[in-house]
């Protein structure tokens, strides 16, 4: 602890997952700042893309490397922070290989934490809401131990993060690591993969496309959305001014059903009808972070509004389908 | 699964943690029934000692070798099962190195698909009871999902065995291996460490050395204590004769309190009295099988009576404290 370094300094900072969503947010945010920033990312559900304008940077490096690798020898000179958001997050792509999330989940935790040790850097693990899975109380708080099915088709995701939860704390009492845990809900926001998924840029995508939106049941199951910027935020806030390691919840309390986030999208891109389909096994049914543990440790406040939040994001969505229309026609 | 090899042929079998607890019981009667045994072992809590008698056989081979490495360069010729058994299972155990026990359950398990997927082998993990944490209903069951403390200090098993569970489901789905899922609860018998630090061989240790026995809160919390014999047919029948893969318990549902089995083992030893001391963090108050599951799927019911097995572990650990004192002496 001795050893680390104000964050009003100059920092090194290795963000793995760092061409991801919410990891090339994150990453501009921190270059902006003036921080050398290093992201290491295997690409497979990040892009090049997501950070090109970075590209040029002295201040910013690209290193294509899957975090269950070790990474110590890529990595060069001190490093102050490390942020691990290596990990796909949305269901079909977790799902894609499911051994390998997990590993990606446990073994990347694993790293991040190897090489934060070595340099007595702080290391700030997100999690999820899904640690939570299919949850019994409202909203959720830390101390909800959560209702998780530990052999379902979800468990490569929500058992791993429990897992790496379990390996961080383990760092923080047995070797002094100075750690911090984020339990990320949804968000969302420009930059996500067209294919990610997920409500938000589900609807989005079909309703530019023409296509109907899906609604899994009645729709009347809930999410909670919070916009990228808000969230890096909270990230950051936890990183360097939270007087706790966590974990603690990152997301936006108001709560929307399924089928209200349909309507709205509907009305930001201005057409699009819905169609209704079965369940799928082990949807949440709701899920809502009690974000006071946030509010108290770092004056966390999600701040975007959700229509707002979706224009931005409506808009990155019509530049990139018409770039793969360009590209597909060209 | 077409090269699967039946039961009443001569299988070669390996055993991770083959020479701990119930591993070394589980290689002995495989052994007996005329099967090649190959024991895995880092030896850090199982010993040379508790599979003496099987060395000099050579359908027996012990190999001293930590489960989080690889080991298929290690393990020469077709293998036709695997018991996955290598974790240390008791708290003053698995929370000395928390790290290498999370690592020992996720990648040890790893390592034993990957054999069984190389051989067409079936693959046996040995969960553990403490999935389902501090349980809040009673008997739990298979489809409890459990009420764990994902950033306590028992976190390192029971996420790690949580995590390891999903990964044997998921070299299911995904690989089509042939897998089985024990849950674990409380077993008691030879072998067990002298410092194994769980309440059956506490007791008797303590009362055997004219030590108080220790009694942790008020007693009245419950353990379900399965003798290591029924415990390894309930193995062996998962392994042979069960048409499901689980997770499915295996214990003794006869619950007994701490206080009860406190005085029982003073019975057994013919002396002895007891202390009481604070409830440490997170121990769980009750925990008691529902083994409908293992019952209908291969007719598993343990037969024998808590105190014939205390005899039998009262008059293990007494020529064990015995051999240690002369070795002391001598």
């Amino acid at each position: 602890m001795t050893r680390e370094r104000e964050s009003d300094a100059e920092l090194r900072i290795l963000v793995a997952g760092g061409a991801g969503f919410i990891g090339s947010h994150l990453c501009r945010r921190l270059h902006a700042e003036g921080h050398d920033v290093i992201a290491l990312d295997s690409l497979i559900t990040g892009s090049r893309e997501n950070v090109r304008e970075l590209l040029g940077s002295p201040r910013f490096t690209l290193i294509e490397r899957d975090a269950v690798r070790g990474f110590t020898e890529v990595v060069r000179g001190r490093i102050d922070r490390v942020y691990n958001l290596a990990c796909p997050a949305s269901p079909v792509h977790y799902q894609m290989d499911p051994i390998h999330t997990t590993l990606t989940s446990v073994l990347g935790t694993l790293n991040c934490l190897r090489l934060a040790e070595r340099w007595g850097a702080r290391c700030l693990l997100t999690s999820t809401s899904e640690v939570y899975g299919d949850p019994e109380v409202h909203p959720q708080r830390e101390d909800y131990r959560g209702n998780v099915s530990s052999t379902g088709p979800r468990a490569c995701y929500d058992e791993g993060k429990r897992c790496a939860e379990s390996l961080v704390m383990d760092y923080r009492r047995t070797r002094g690591v100075s750690v911090r845990i984020a339990r990320i809900f949804n968000t969302y926001g420009p930059n996500m993969a067209v294919d990610d998924g997920r409500v938000v840029s589900n609807f989005i995508v079909q309703a530019l496309r023409g296509e109907p939106l899906t609604v899994y049941g009645d729709g009347s199951q809930t999410r909670s959305l919070c916009y990228v910027d808000d969230l890096v935020e909270g990230l950051i806030g936890l990183m360097e001014r939270s007087p706790v390691p966590g974990p603690i919840n990152l997301g936006n309390p108001e709560e929307l059903s399924v089928l209200e986030i349909a309507e709205r999208v509907i009305a930001a891109v201005g057409r699009g009808r819905i169609v209704r389909r079965p369940k799928p096994e082990d949807d949440p049914r709701r899920r809502k972070p009690d974000i006071g543990a946030a509010e108290r440790a770092f004056g966390f406040q999600p701040r975007v509004p959700f229509d707002e939040g979706l224009r931005a994001t409506v808009a990155y969505f019509e530049r990139k389908l018409k770039t793969a229309l360009l590209l597909s026609a060209g």
